[in-house]
């Protein structure tokens, strides 16, 4: 991974660190969600796999550094830092919580311990990776919920921030409930299942439709399903009727989905196939998934593009990433920031998990209940294999489920109950009067 | 470039085309803006060097065939095919118009004219990678317009959907007018200029704000900005003052920035600090923008971070891309999509830019006016270097700078006025008919 996919300041004030005889100490960094999106009521941490690979794998090239060099910010950077960059390794502790994990407000999500440079210039990264894939997931989660256990599967590529996101978002959708994705990368890269249909220039490509569904049928046996809004969304479902099994069933990507699922099931149903089932896409979102569920209209999947790659309407997270301690010399300093809007509590932390709510408390304490943040890396070394996707999905499922549905309506939820531990709070107090 | 990194779709129909004995057919799509973002009556086409990038070097691995082979969706698909992605090579021809020109609803940013599946394939890349950096190339226009004459920097890859959007964004700012970003990545690639200050960390990381400002000042010299709110901003614009000469100023991130901006400009005159200059950020916008400049805040230049990189208020935007002809056996057929809510134009297109009005006309139309579509890629052969990205960006504020002021207007702007000419009206009732 590129050492410079960071900003520019992380890299100064590593410098700094250096040349000020700071680059030994001992760092220990936050990644929390200050603010969860909004009208969410939780979130579906993802991103640590991404997350791991960077810190095993970040590097500065020669060429990286000739160019840091010749920036005149570092003007009066001394030879003997690019050195250090050039051998630059993570060689710290990572703590953080599962992937699928359900988190909520101020909440930390993973802990960086390692020498203050080491811990500094991933700041970005580490925010860009796990807010983004945590936006999608959450928002996945949402949606699967309104499906009702109809199935969803993302189709948002093409509208992702990048090719690169929507492979991203392709898995953080999975992890979120999606039953898979429709990007191909995604797939191989993290095993995850793909799926598709056909595209309007299919059917276009053809002389006429009743062609184009023919020859779909013949390359794709039972997994067909013709997109059938083309021309006229009836005649072009009666036409994929007419060809009798096998077929998945139909897309339908326009028009009043209600109506036209309706009409369209009767189509299949009087053709004799029953077993034939209906798939809507077209700007989809967890409400209108949750209006077409009410009217039961008889839609048997949902495919979910734009909203969902992009979390649309909340498409950014407040996650921060904070130094909470600092070791000079031996000795322990516990930092926050006390900005008009935007204070920050001291120390490294744990979260506890009781049946009925979370206790954020120091990372020494001990108490009857479930510890989310987890090591992951000590001393550069990955511990033990992360899971994989799919398991991550399974955790998220039951992170959820065990969520009461006050918590997990779309809008105006309950917050879920999260306190401050007595010692936590006793070092917040004290931080604040040492300033 | 990962040809895997696309909808599943594109490889099954590809298969299908083949097939057919289809994929000789010589498919023009086109993608357009079909609507433009929320909000937005202009948008700056950008993207179009990553797409190039892409078309020039598009390959399936072994492994990623092995991949597709593996897939249910390809059981029924002969070897061949995966004999021909093996040697998938984009051998067609691109015309495209100029990054950092301004569009508007309904026109085409690029049409591809190729063998039908290599001009299917690129669908999912293309639009995400002009969608997205148009979007955030757009948003920063609208900032920049705001500042009015004060500096920009983008620095919200933190906040980015995913770090490689963080990358393309800064890219794509810059081009819609940035003075350039925090992402150092992006500076490398692209040549942009980059831009730092401090985070909260390095104020924290020292036992007293005094030294981690006199520290920074060693560090940066004339470049130095403070950044003054960690624990209290007027006291920490004081300590700044007191240090003197050099420095470029003081961020300030978080509070009243119009009665912070005016304390801080005093504490700095008063120190003889005249030069000295004050950066804001945190959360900002172009409305918010245009609310500090009303109010002749002493700010001299905006750092915009999570609102840019998403462009957080329309992180869509409705870019498709539809097949507008195809020649099968030597014999033409333009096609166009008649869904209810989604009709398309048939036929490749060509916009005339006239001096207060554009004409959407056909590809083979002449008229006095300039054609923006220009060939970029003929037979698979880049015709020359593409501008870079500081040549984009002047051709942007050109652009914008000749929209007369009632279309650069952040809400309720008047639509500009973009005409069909007769003959496409012409050719899209003739495709209605032959339907």
């Amino acid at each position: 991974m590129h050492g410079l996919l960071t900003d520019l300041y992380e890299l100064t004030m590593s410098a700094g660190y250096f040349q000020a005889g700071k680059s030994g100490d001992t760092a220990t960094f936050e990644l929390s969600i200050r603010k969860l999106p909004q009208s969410r009521n939780f979130v579906i941490a993802a991103g640590l796999a991404q997350v791991v690979e960077y810190l095993l794998t970040v590097r500065f090239s020669a060429e990286e550094l000739d160019y840091l060099r010749s920036l005149p910010q570092f003007a009066r950077v001394s030879s003997a830092f690019f050195e250090r960059l050039c051998e630059f390794r993570f060689t710290g502790d990572l703590f953080a919580v599962s992937e699928g994990t359900a988190l909520f407000a101020g909440e930390p999500v993973l802990t960086v311990r390692a020498p203050l440079m080491e811990a500094q210039i991933p700041e970005t990264y580490l925010l860009s990776m796990i807010g983004f894939q945590t936006l999608i997931a959450t928002k996945a989660a949402r949606i699967v919920e309104m499906a009702g256990g109809r199935g969803v599967v993302e189709f948002g590529t093409r509208r992702a921030h990048s090719p690169e996101a929507g492979v991203l978002a392709g898995r953080a959708a999975y992890i979120g409930g999606c039953l898979g994705t429709s990007n191909t990368l995604a797939g191989f890269r993290y095993g995850i299942p793909v799926y598709g249909t056909a595209a309007h220039s299919w059917v276009l490509s053809f002389p006429d439709e009743m062609q184009s569904h023919r020859e779909l049928q013949k390359l794709l046996g039972p997994a067909t399903i013709y997109l059938v809004d083309t021309y006229d969304t009836l005649e072009g479902a009666r036409r994929a009727a007419s060809l009798g099994p096998p077929a998945w069933g139909v897309r339908l990507d326009s028009g009043d989905l209600i109506e036209l699922s309706r009409a369209v099931r009767s189509i299949l149903d009087q053709a004799g196939l029953h077993e034939a089932r209906i798939m809507a896409s077209g700007d989809l979102d967890e409400y209108k998934i949750r209006e077409l569920v009410a009217a039961n209209a008889p839609i048997d999947a949902f495919g979910v593009g734009t909203e969902l790659a992009t979390s649309a309407d909340a498409p950014t997270i407040g996650a921060i990433y904070k130094l909470v301690e600092l070791e000079h010399d031996g000795v322990r300093r516990y930092t926050a920031k006390f900005s008009e809007d935007k204070v920050t509590l001291p120390g490294a932390k744990q979260i506890f998990r009781f049946p009925d709510h979370d206790v954020i408390g120091c990372a020494s304490e001990c108490a009857p209940a479930e510890a989310l943040l987890r090591p992951v890396i000590l001393g550069g070394k990955l511990l033990e294999p992360l899971p994989d996707a799919r398991s991550a999905r399974a955790h998220a499922a039951e992170s959820v489920k065990k969520l009461p549905e006050a918590y997990r309506r779309l809008k105006d939820a309950e917050p879920y109950p999260v306190r401050y531990s007595p010692q936590l709070q006793a070092l917040l107090e004290q931080a604040r009067r040492s300033v």
